[in-house]
């Protein structure tokens, strides 16, 4: 390029076929297994210890020294020590000067400390640069060797060279580095692996919630009403076919569930007259979770497919088949074909499989991979247009399927609705509330105020 | 690039907690939002305006200057403005000078202008270091905190430390920077947000017109002709037993012209005895959409799958097979079990099924996150052994489906054939052509041409 | 990072909006078709070759002089000849002083030479600046336009403004850098398209085996035994009635297989004391090929439910039905529901759908772009959690649908058992283990070792 670019080439300076030697300080757990791993990949590793005679227990072809003989002799040293021993560093801060500090800790809670472990360093050691890497690998898993788990490390900080150089070794141990930018992603960095499915809890509680719900009712009704006024005694259905009602109502709710945040936003909006004022709380909460609901709604959707699919296969269905059929050939008789009965049953399974066809379309676009590769306005094309049409269809088929029971009086046991009408109500409430959302006379003003028109300027925030 | 960029080297200059101040150029919608999402992010904003007075539309916690004093508070500049006003910029050039200006505009049309915008931007302000950022990104979106569509923000620029800043404040707002090289990217970049699945077009437009087509063909020769010449009302046929007899048709028809143009183009490059010329445009374009071909297709025999699945759920099939039994025990006689009619039965099925396994295995390899873990000879093996396998099942599936009829004269009503038979033709012929393809007297100089050879030097391009 | 990263600076010079000129050395089938790419991304080429009158071979538009005038119009060069003639670049070296030379040249073998063809480049010629690009792309693909396959290119070298220049010119081409950091990473690089699913190769080979294996018992005792025996032929058993019971087998079985070596490396670990001796080289491997053994264990379960879900409409099972009806309706009689056979029927099908459904929930979470979402704590509970519990439904099922037989001799054709029970053996003795291990007494030294604790420090390796 121009004579300068020689100087450059300080930049990725392991030209020679050598790996240059890592410090590692603190030998516990981590510290061991990343040294393993290092000496595994190349690299020399020394270790700083305040004694260096527990060498029996780290990796027998690093060396150990004491901490400041190991930082002299490496340009990357790794802080495999925790948060409330960063203090010892203090002395060797000229030592440490123009070095590369990798902190890989983790704290036990989430935000425990005010700022993150590796801000704390870099506030410590101000001469140094930092590095945040590594905490999202599990020691367990470098030491088995078995990466079972993500391969991504996450590394942020503030000196470009200085990220370079960490993300070489994350390279070289056979990981995928991701930039995460400058120190200040360390927070986040260091909250990412004390999770466990944050977005997923409510939408989950909330699942477990209603299907214990429906159960028991299901249970009340199909099972004890049958077994007390009937005299038969149909637990089995414990099995199947309980199940298979409490799974569609479940689907049906739950997709509701993700399009009625949408409909009150858009409310809110017409009311206030303006785009530029934060939703409350729960409605914010509500909004981040859809993704988590709708795909909640899709596997309850798919195993009451797959129970419905298994019907025939049943006992109690060819059971109750084979007593039909027989009564028929027993009374010398064959009914003709109601062509009703045929429309209704064939319009409810036809509109069960375009739902539930969507529904899954709808699915595989939310996979992290296919969602990248399309634009908002076609993200926004699938998930909003083919998912009304998804719940539209899914409703219709409900009803299909309900078909004339809504008014007959024996469908009431006990006075109860069946659970397939209780699911009807936030979906049809949803498709109601749409539609009316969709004639031009509150569309339009909506449209503009999601264009950033305000009816009252003077109110915005 | 010049000699001030030293200073900016300092490269993540917020080693302080503190971010640095942004300054937004335009308070219209795009510009508040994002202004509004900065200032939740911790960013000190100012906006640049004309007038200072609308001070009642911005967001409360950001200044609002006129231009110059703005620009002057920030080192990173957004220019939230549109095309056609980017000249008055120009006056503003001495203090714009060195400052990162980010261009987040998009047009109204792909390829509205001769340049990109940014382009247009960093000739109109050469001292200034432009990057093409956040047009990808609704305001909508930004606004209402629900990034649910992809968080994927291209940036591109020519000054790599300008590019990094801009992509510190993407990863603040939370989103993923996904840098695409220098501003000559920005064309491309300015084109994504209008698209709307524009390789997905031809592909869905054929499989509307197929099915339409089909569709009609079916309903003519199994419903109308059945109720002229059979006087039986078979209307409610239209829900499951014409689209489960169209998606077949479709799935199979779909899958064979995801092979056709392959083999098309090794007929031309033999013909032509080189691979150093262009295709036709209408091959080129055939080529590139095979993917999504196969996807509908793929979505198509899914349907199929369901459709024939829910087939004992069917009251007019329940109605027809118990018609049948009771029929046989009136007369008093049990039908022996026909092994031809088994194995026909069973083979079918089983063709079906296999054609139907592998035809996922490809969709699934297609997803991007999975073809991007392979390189492309495991990609080549499963898309072309795999997909011929695939073609060949449910070719072969459809023909011992068929069996018999063939030859049977009932089986043309109106002198038509059946769809299944129309469906054959293309998959058949794909066969064959690919059967003599393989012949090693037509593979050799094949393979010879697409390693390079070519037949008469002289000729090529 | 310090004074010298000014210099830096100059890294993205294509500012205006010419392309620099690219220079290829040799004209063979690569370098023509990489050529041809270029020039139609609006790169001027100039060829490096040693006649320059074969010029009818490579693209119109590119120039063809010597090599030594060839590298000095351009700043990057391809260097597009085989690793055995680099050799003649030795005397170029002062003319390619400072250039950036980009290997793209692939080997034959794995690891064909001791170090990779970029390092020995490097090395013939340490003044000029070495980039690995492009060799993971097929020149076919290139050439036809038609990049079916990945469009990653893996990028690695020294020199980072050497690189950005190449991955700029990928990015123009349509093409994704991928950066793998320093030149060291060539040989992995050059590996990579040689490889044909290298960790799938055990896995299915074990497949194949165990396959072929129990479709001949499957033939002998069902079909092979009944002819001989009970003159009945059901051949046709072939297509669909074997197929279905060795795909849940062999589901079952490679299911276990995917949790025995983590039962085994608990073992080693308890009795050896510590976590910090490598386990056994097999256990290793096949700690390493369980995601592919789960993945061909979930397409054999899936396979088992298509082939389970068509029972109905198999000729050969209406006909059984209907036979049992007839005879039923001729004697006049109708059987009782019999609530066992219902509850365990039920209770049967229940089971194989939920541990298909979390089966699947498997393989969805370890497709790359989920699991990369996903920290280890997550992984590690849906892997291990949700995957045992998916092994005890699946076992369970098994157990159900075996039922009373397992003490009936009948079941025993010559004394062999059904392929079920030998299925068993190994989840079972998964299972058993697994539950030894949970207890406390077991588990807590366990959890022990896992942190870092050894029983017998001295013996660490």
């Amino acid at each position: 390029m121009n004579k300068n670019s020689s100087n450059i080439m300080a930049l990725a300076p392991n030209t020679s076929n050598k790996r240059e030697t890592v410090c590692i300080f603190g030998t516990g757990d981590f510290g061991r297994a990343l040294g393993h791993k290092m000496i595994q990949s190349g690299y020399p590793v020394v270790y700083g210890s305040r004694s260096t005679q527990i060498s029996n227990l780290i990796p027998k072809d690093a060396e150990v020294l004491s901490h400041a003989e190991a930082a002299q002799k490496a340009a990357i040293i790794i802080i495999a020590i925790q948060r409330q021993h960063y203090n010892f560093l203090v002395p060797l801060a000229e030592i440490l000067h123009g070095k590369v500090l990798v902190d890989i800790s983790n704290n036990l809670k989430l935000n425990q400390y005010p700022e993150s472990n590796a801000e704390y360093l870099a506030q410590l050691l101000p001469g140094s640069r930092v590095v945040k890497a590594f905490n999202t690998v599990s020691a367990w898993a470098l030491q088995s060797g078995t990466l079972d788990a993500s391969r991504q490390v996450f590394v942020c900080g503030d000196d470009v060279e200085a990220k370079q150089m960490v993300m070489n070794i994350v390279r070289a141990l056979g990981l995928t580095p991701l930039d995460k930018g400058s120190l200040l992603a360390a927070q986040e960095i260091e909250n990412y692996p004390l999770q466990l499915f944050p977005m997923w809890k409510f939408p989950i509680f909330l699942s477990l919630g209603l299907t214990t719900f429906f159960f028991f009712y299901c249970l009340a009704l199909d099972v004890i009403y049958t077994y007390i006024y009937e005299k038969n005694n149909f637990s089995f259905f414990i099995a199947i076919t309980i199940p298979n009602r409490v799974c569609p109502v479940m689907a049906l709710i739950l997709l509701a569930l993700v399009y009625l945040p949408g409909v009150f936003a858009a409310i809110i909006q017409l009311y206030r007259g303006t785009k530029y004022r934060r939703f409350p709380d729960w409605l914010d909460k509500w909004m981040l979770c859809r993704k988590q609901l709708g795909l909640i709604a899709l596997a309850f959707a798919s195993l009451h497919v797959v129970f419905t699919l298994v019907t025939p296969l049943r006992a109690f269905v060819s059971w109750r088949i084979s007593k039909g059929i027989i009564s028929q050939a027993l009374n010398n008789k064959t009914e003709p074909l109601n062509n009703t009965n045929a429309w209704i049953s064939d319009c409810y399974l036809a509109l069960g499989i375009l739902g539930f066809f969507l529904f899954v379309l709808l699915g595989i676009t939310s996979l992290p991979s296919v969602s990248n590769n399309v634009n908002w306005r076609e993200f926004r094309f699938v998930q909003s247009k083919l998912g009304y049409l998804a719940l539209i269809f899914c409703t219709a088929h409900t009803l299909v399927y309900g078909g004339k029971w809504f008014l007959n009086p024996s469908a009431y046991k006990w006075y109860l609705p069946n659970i397939y009408m209780l699911s009807l109500v936030i979906p049809c409430a949803v498709l109601v509330v749409k539609f009316v959302l969709i004639f031009p006379c509150v569309d339009k003003p909506l449209t503009q105020i999601r264009q950033g028109w305000e009816r009252n300027p003077k109110h915005s925030e």
